[in-house]
């Protein structure tokens, strides 16, 4: 495989990010990734939830390892009655899905996709376990396809030899997105912050961009406003793990105020993703707070002394006034105008449209 | 020692800090501190220099530090005629001045003052390293004392019961701050923003609020829109490397953003310490890049893969507009009014004018 695509095919590969083998799931280990590669194994579906509470992945590999997951838990209830899986696959779809609070909504939609799935092969007599994974495999191909779109209409508003910053693990967008300035011929250069205090910015984004052939500078969180001052950043553009329909972006802290920080500097901050109708407005999101002690440490090292309490939101909202614009498969939405995206017919969120 | 008062002890027993015990410099490893206790060993004051431009010390250490290389190489000459002691010092004074490009001006009036009184110590027959020392102690607690007034009008702009977000290590403002606040009762709870690469704000100044027993939390250096946001932050302060008279604030990397997300939410931001004479405008100040490798890791562990790039500006320019107020032993400035500052009668700027 040559060098520049290997970023690419990390995160096409859903393989390397999580997978049903016939008795349990594998998943890519993130928290440790690029300086390790290892993968948890889970053994029942609980596990599979636990794994993502736990973080072991994380951006859009909690959507794939919860498709896993129910594939799992199909098989784990393989021998019973008809009505008996059922009941245990809807067990497993709420178990799986509420394993971290401000994706619940998305989640659902994945969880209940691959239910649904298990259901028809079990009232056709077949393998729901085969079903749920031929319907995962489908779901994901479109939204490969959708991605490729969104990744489009992004790279258009990077001007030639332009400057991007990004914020976190960006998944499939991130791939999609240099792939497609390399088909173009237009070079771009990365600032990545490096996203305290998992470290995604740095240990997965620049790794992907690195990858596949890309300037790629790691800054620290503290550092956007002076790169944007002395270094000249056209664009700031991020994924989210949710965009509510009323424009509020959730997305990795850190998110909010690099947003502010680009308004000050005129950068516009472009967010890619469909707009998830499980959230109509912002107040049905939940911010996830995470072990305070974990901000404490860095990759292993404690940092501040015995005494000293932490503080960790997974999340933070950055508010429609500061998104210049809402990037999907359909193109590019004002964020005060996100409705109009479900007005092209397609009528409700599909898997497909975590663009992420 | 009662706890509370080790925090300030800490930063007021210049001991600690930097000391010259008649043959060599011993400095506090602040790099480690407070995970390990070790001092570096400086045998000359070109390694004194070294030791500041690795940041052995940081904050208001390299100032002491600074005259410590100076009462060295006043031991170092002690043999030589007066002429070739002083050509001695004045290259001492270059050499340890220089250590870093952002500070040189403040640098000068240390080793300047150093080089003065080991001038007339030298004309008069005495002993120079001695003379160093003395008016090193003196200069120090005229600094204490004005570094006490500026803290009590700090502490004026806290409200009781209220929120400090603090950037970076603060040095002797912090404790004094702490201190003027426990003297009147007011209670504060601070956030520190942990400021990568070194981690200051989580080794450094939450371990002195800590140690004073005051409740602080640490928080990564991509919080503080969340905190600001979630948490009600009544006011942001920082110390400065340099206040340049124009009213440009040069510190840590991140005060910066921080002061366009304070501004954004309206949160006041107070920067203490005196205007510099040595920068009338911000166009004399140098920006020091350090190693870019430096902030690919974290407290010793790589982060980016290889191939992928690092940038590290030391400092960062908050502009006038930004900042709230100048707090200064002789009152709170505003940032477009600094030359009052000097109208006092003064005259120059002084070694104790170091708020730090």
């Amino acid at each position: 495989m040559e060098r520049q695509d290997k970023g690419l095919a990390f995160m096409l590969q859903y393989e390397n990010v999580a997978w049903f083998d016939g008795r349990e799931v594998r998943i890519l280990d993130r928290r440790v990734y690029p300086g390790r590669v290892e993968f948890v194994t889970c053994k029942t579906h609980q596990e599979v939830a636990r794994a993502i509470t736990d973080m072991v992945t994380q951006s859009a590999g909690p959507y794939t390892a919860a498709a896993m997951g129910m594939a799992l838990a199909a098989h784990e209830c393989r021998d019973r009655s008809a009505g008996a899986q059922l009941e245990w696959l809807e067990e497993a779809s709420q178990c799986i899905s509420h394993a971290r609070p401000t994706t619940v909504s998305r989640m659902k939609i994945i969880t209940e996709g691959c239910l649904a799935a298990a259901r028809r092969a079990i009232e056709a007599g077949g393998d729901a376990a085969q079903a749920v994974m031929d319907h995962t495999i489908e779901a994901n191909n479109l939204r490969y396809s959708r991605v490729r779109s969104t990744a489009k209409y992004l790279v258009d508003m990077f001007p030639d030899n332009g400057t991007v910053m990004t914020q976190c693990f960006g998944e499939t967008i991130v791939g999609m997105m240099l792939k497609e300035c390399r088909e173009r011929g237009k070079a771009i250069r990365l600032f990545c912050p490096e996203t305290r205090p998992y470290f995604q910015g740095a240990r997965l984004t620049a790794t992907v961009c690195s990858d596949m052939g890309f300037d790629v500078t790691v800054i620290t969180d503290n550092m956007p406003a002076a790169v944007m001052r002395n270094e000249k950043v056209d664009v700031f553009t991020s994924a989210a793990d949710a965009i509510c329909l009323d424009g509020y972006v959730v997305n990795k802290v850190g998110t909010f105020q690099i947003a502010i920080v680009a308004k000050y500097m005129g950068v516009p901050y472009f967010v890619t993703g469909a707009p998830d109708p499980g959230h109509p407005t912002v107040d049905t999101v939940t911010i996830e707070m995470r072990d305070p002690e974990f901000v404490l440490q860095a990759m292993g090292t404690r940092t501040a002394a015995q005494g000293v309490k932490g503080y960790y939101p997974s999340f933070d909202i950055t508010p429609p006034h500061l998104v210049s614009g809402v990037v999907t498969d359909s193109g590019i939405y004002a964020p005060y105008d996100l409705k109009r995206y479900f007005a092209r017919g397609e009528g409700e969120f599909s898997p497909s449209g975590l663009n992420l």
